[in-house]
């Protein structure tokens, strides 16, 4: 089995970049772990999950709350699972959130994996160890960061995957082109979400780059400090109406980071404004919301990201050149 | 203030040994900090409370659960809290619990520190890190150990304090020696609960030298790996009848303390299971119980100590000198 390593200071993450689903059980012994999915994944990929032990989830952000983690609780101790057991989340971002924030909290801590079946999962979500649930309309307010043991690549599961999560997946490697690489920028400039929909191997490497990208990143400042905070980028308004109007995470980052761009080019003289807003557009993603001011400030106020009156806001200097940038919640309301 | 530094390696504990609670608004700004407390302690200490955010807890057990920990982030999202917040937990062991748990996850994880009011939260409950809440009649199942900032002992929460309170705290005293400290346990013969009760310097120093003694085993094997689980004496049979029969803490061990001294006496030759029988008796805790073998055996198979059907009992070898023998489930059930 081919594999990567990415060592941080208490834990080794094993990265299998292209492997089969059925390789699992040489990772994480059927006996001794519980998978949890979501009924999506399942009802598309059943027979994958024979003979594991299987939680199965409602899919969706709605469902990442806790209610869903006191219930997992329950089936665990159910199933009779003790500290040597392994949780592997098998789906997509939501799944990988709760499967780590669950694994990090059972019995004070048990080990966990990543199956990763969505493009967005992939890329970012099941990278870096972040993990946990909302609260209300509030993301991820309750959570760990915590690494997991391994991640698997299994590239088969993108071709039961919806047109529209793809587009969600291309949203945060968009996100990781603008603050990081410029070189990728323009790559996907030059390529079409089609293109990589139809060509696994071309997927495989975008994939791929995306994932070291991020560990790069996440190893250098795994408790975001600092250089972590540029993968905000278009995150504080997303996260603001994400969860306000039910939209997919995707979409809310794009309107997030095309708002950022224009900020960016108020406050530090950005040029490149509409190259980022047509990248969007080319993959599928909105650039505005007509959203109301009020509510969505409202939330804003409860952005981890806030320390006091202030919010560390990401905006981009130049392509492939994210920057933290400190900016008062009134200053933003202005902009708003 | 008079402080002492205890090294994790992620993180220093400072303990103030004996400071007035007016103290704490030199180590904790009043702006950027949350008190929780529970309703007895909050009636009893009104006036302390003035000027400090406060959430009040429902007191007891039953309410450590993941309902409060949701109504505790809930209001501490009203509060605005950011991550530059502080949490700070002001009762018993119930209290301290669920506010490093909380601390642990809001955010995902704010600074945090403890003013234990009860003698058994000073001696044990606040020290260590360990933390969480109860699923059902299992305790603790989910949580986290994470060390506090501080640890601040304002001696004269104890003169509120129940007498029920104080044996409750006699029984994790009478635990350290047990399995520690052969010396305190003649300590304790040659006393009796009133002396240290109407004695605060005696009380005093005998607290101190739990909170040196459990640090010092803390700091050795903070993720209990070896030496730590000495500290579970008593606390295998203890949990599993706590919830089932709403016992206090400190009466459920002192039943699983004289259970493991039987469990000793049989299976080591232990030979001073009266001695043991004796002291819990002088301090005011019961020794047996007469509960349900099947229900209890339930609830055991399910103790966090249990690896596949074996579970490391902590039996004494002699008087202050505990050790870690792993025994079967069957065995254990033919022992009840």
């Amino acid at each position: 089995m081919n594999k990567k390593y990415f060592r941080f200071s208490q834990a080794t993450v094993a990265y299998y970049p292209a492997e089969s689903f059925q390789s699992l059980k040489h990772i994480a012994d059927q006996r001794t772990t519980v998978l949890l999915t979501d009924e999506n994944v399942f009802s598309a990929h059943t027979k994958k999950f024979r003979n594991w032990n299987t939680i199965i989830l409602k899919p969706g952000e709605a469902y990442k709350n806790q209610a869903a983690v006191d219930s997992i609780i329950e089936e665990l101790i159910g199933l009779k699972c003790d500290r040597n057991f392994t949780l592997v989340g098998v789906g997509g971002g939501v799944v990988t959130d709760i499967t780590g924030y669950v694994a990090g909290i059972y019995m004070r801590g048990i080990r966990f994996g990543f199956v990763p079946t969505s493009l967005l999962a992939m890329v970012d979500a099941s990278i870096g160890g972040k993990n946990g649930v909302d609260v209300g309309v509030y993301k991820n307010m309750a959570g760990l960061i915590r690494q997991p043991s391994f991640i698997l690549h299994d590239l088969n599961f993108l071709a039961s995957l919806p047109d529209a999560e793809w587009y969600n997946g291309f949203a945060e490697i968009i996100k990781h082109a603008s603050v990081k690489d410029a070189a990728m920028f323009k790559e996907l400039e030059q390529s079409s979400p089609a293109l990589f929909m139809k060509n696994k191997k071309l997927a495989g490497e975008l994939i791929q780059k995306n994932v070291r990208l991020k560990h790069k990143v996440v190893m250098k400042d795994e408790f975001e400090t600092g250089e972590r905070k540029l993968l905000n980028f278009g995150h504080t308004l997303g996260h603001a109406i994400e969860n306000l109007y039910a939209l997919s995470h995707g979409r809310s980052i794009a309107i997030g980071m095309s708002f950022a761009a224009k900020l960016s080019e108020n406050l530090l003289g950005f040029k490149q404004r509409e190259r980022v807003e047509a990248l969007l557009e080319k993959y599928q993603l909105p650039v505005q919301l007509d959203y109301e001011k009020g509510k969505v400030l409202e939330v804003l106020t409860m952005d981890k990201k806030r320390s006091g009156t202030t919010i560390n806001f990401i905006l981009i200097k130049k392509t492939g050149q994210g920057i933290i940038h400190p900016i008062s919640l009134n200053q933003l309301a202005e902009e708003l």
